[in-house]
């Protein structure tokens, strides 16, 4: 099969000189709205507190970079979390992030390509593998492991290939199913082959996102954890012994640090070597709706300006739609809620409707009215953080929920 | 009110002639999944049938080029439409299609900004008014209007700023509203304000997007024009005068093409003097489930790759997901229908579900399962053609459904 390659438009460390030179010292009022916020002091807080997973639990972190997809958030990450390890979600994050300076710098050692690898990009595999300590995959199908000991025999690979094995544990999206015998087969062949390293089993709590409080997120955690020691102990009795089992999602991992101290931890976790999140870095609106965070929590907004009020409908027009929110739901209703200020003591509305470029907020009396101005700024805390970051070109960066622009960060796009 | 301006990524024709020179004369299955692919002979006969309007109604066409933001398509749209005049969303579009060649070789000379003006802009306003024979913008509110002549007033500009207002014909989004006495009176300061063109009244019939058949999508056709009308005749009573009336959206004027032949269309379009659409240009599965195009009629779909197939969930995973479909919804049901090849000639299977680089394919029984093979690509017709090119960097060129890049095309983002 042709082998592809990764796309990644080159000039982006140059852009982003450009636009910090033009913006850092600027209120975020001054600079053309909508714009994607986000406050670094809120971020480190969240991020800080992935720490203790390693410290007082000693389990391996593995934080997950597609959110914001850029290099300073994944310092951030790093940093708090006390881990050298990511998981990306495409090859473009790969790419961009090894040939950075936080592998030079040796601050990051494990890359993993968090999305079942296609054999296109086989030859990519290996490129990337002789520039990071430990550039890994995922396989949940035998047919690609086939495909992939094909490619290593007609190319005369000699590197082995580090392998996850993606199971399923109840979401249904992707990764081998605990009942079938494909599924032992696979481990049989990852574990018997001589060209590539098997890892172990990596599972993602998905469903998770569908807690509606602490505890039910608790129960997804439990869950998680029983269903891959089901697959371990599976293996085991084949006599396939694994060493590495990596579960989590935000939820999950958000109620693991609140119960920490009042719950078992260690029996919970009981042979889970890895846990690993992504969302906790900036949390959303969703994410409050579970109740193991608070708006105050939340680390992104998009500040929009109202464009137009209209008092007979009730409603005011602002500039961002779904273009700068994408049209992701959460529990609560509406697309985001909307504070007036960075301070966030009240939440002043809900944004009711987006379409491309116009976003409305109604539902609105004279008093709430009162409170806008035709190209007052506003902050828009959104439903999905991941979703809402990949429809910007860049982010503007604050500190302590103060208004003037520090930093400006440059996602990488694409695939 | 400090003057905002806008960013756009310097390097956009640098990258295209990178991506151009790697891609032209590749096969869609060569490239990096996943990626938008745009057959251009689709397009072309799509954005032809809008040139019936001009040539056989007498009616000026203003084509929206929101959906693709390329230099190249807006191209075709002004050909096939035989007009010189877009609406565009963002001034990041204004700026890139005003200094283009389109404006230098005279096929473009109105450029209207099809969202209510914020102060901030004004500077920019003017600016781009000396670039182009007619820059446009839209205001709905007398406040917006008040901000505007302050600022002429302390800058000393002299040139006069040419202004459609903006009107709700029932969508209930953005525009002054019928019978609020502040309509008449924002009618009446643009009409006799020395510092503005008043241009006349623009409506969007964005509630026809709810069409369920050519019929319906008909009725708000009738019904914008009598609303639209409704304003000119209300403003005569007070004695202004409009010169323009501007009212359209995809699924009202494909009705009027379908139409046009068999119902009075002069007399439905009594006064209206001219019609807009966008979307129309690319269609997509909404469109079609209005019986206003057919699958073979969507310009636009998305090649992904099958990473994953699960017997035993009746599943694939293929390697699109919200990221490169955005999460619109359709009347359908699902995130995109899903074809094994570009011929179109049996819909196969609907994306059921879309994570941020996850979309599952599900209720496949064994033969359905048989047609797919990791690695293959496949192409998904999305739901919401404007949300859908908006998550990429690039578009892939085809022609005539055949496998091969013609062409890389790259959109202006941002704002």
């Amino acid at each position: 099969m042709t082998q592809t390659w990764t796309n990644i438009n080159p000039n982006l460390s140059e852009w982003k000189e450009t636009l910090k030179q033009k913006m850092i010292g600027k209120n975020l009022s001054d600079l053309r709205t909508p714009s994607l916020v986000i406050d670094r002091t809120r971020l480190e807080r969240n991020c800080q507190q992935l720490g203790k997973i390693t410290t007082e639990l000693k389990i391996k972190v593995r934080v997950h970079v597609k959110t914001h997809k850029t290099l300073e958030a994944t310092r951030i990450q790093l940093e708090g979390a006390k881990t050298d390890a990511i998981v990306v979600s495409t090859m473009a994050e790969a790419d961009f992030m090894i040939n950075s300076d936080l592998v030079k710098t040796q601050l990051l050692k494990e890359v993993l390509l968090g999305f079942p690898i296609t054999p296109d990009k086989f030859a990519e595999v290996f490129e990337l593998s002789k520039k990071v300590p430990s550039f890994q995959i995922f396989i949940d199908s035998i047919r690609t492991f086939e495909l992939l000991e094909s490619y290593i025999a007609s190319n005369n690979e000699t590197a082995k290939v580090n392998v996850y094995m993606k199971v399923d544990c109840g979401y249904g999206r992707a990764g081998a199913p605990l009942d079938q015998d494909e599924t032992i087969d696979l481990a049989k062949r990852l574990h018997d082959s001589s060209s590539v390293h098997f890892l172990g089993i990596y599972a993602h709590a998905g469903h998770s996102y569908a807690s509606e409080n602490a505890e039910s997120a608790l129960e997804y955690l439990q869950n998680e954890c029983n269903a891959a020691r089901a697959f371990r102990d599976l293996f085991a009795q084949h006599g396939i012994h694994i060493q590495n089992i990596s579960i989590g999602a935000t939820p999950t991992v958000k109620s693991l640090l609140r119960f920490m101290n009042d719950k078992n931890m260690t029996e919970i976790l009981d042979g889970i070597t890895e846990v690993h999140a992504g969302a906790y870095a900036f949390l959303d609106r969703q994410q409050v709706s579970t109740g193991l965070g608070t708006f105050d929590d939340v680390a992104l907004s998009v500040a929009c300006r109202v464009s137009s009020i209209y008092p007979s409908r009730g409603s005011i027009l602002i500039d961002g739609g779904a273009l700068a929110f994408s049209k992701d739901t959460a529990p609560q209703g509406g697309f985001g809620q909307l504070f007036t200020d960075l301070d966030r003591q009240e939440p002043v509305a809900i944004l009711t409707k987006v379409a491309q470029e116009h976003g409305v907020v109604s539902n609105l009396d004279d008093n709430a009215l009162s409170r806008f101005e035709i190209g007052k700024v506003v902050y828009v805390l959104p439903n999905h953080c991941c979703l809402t970051a990949a429809c910007h070109s860049f982010y503007l960066i604050i500190e302590e929920g103060k208004d003037t622009v520090v930093d400006v960060w440059v996602p990488v796009k694409g695939w």
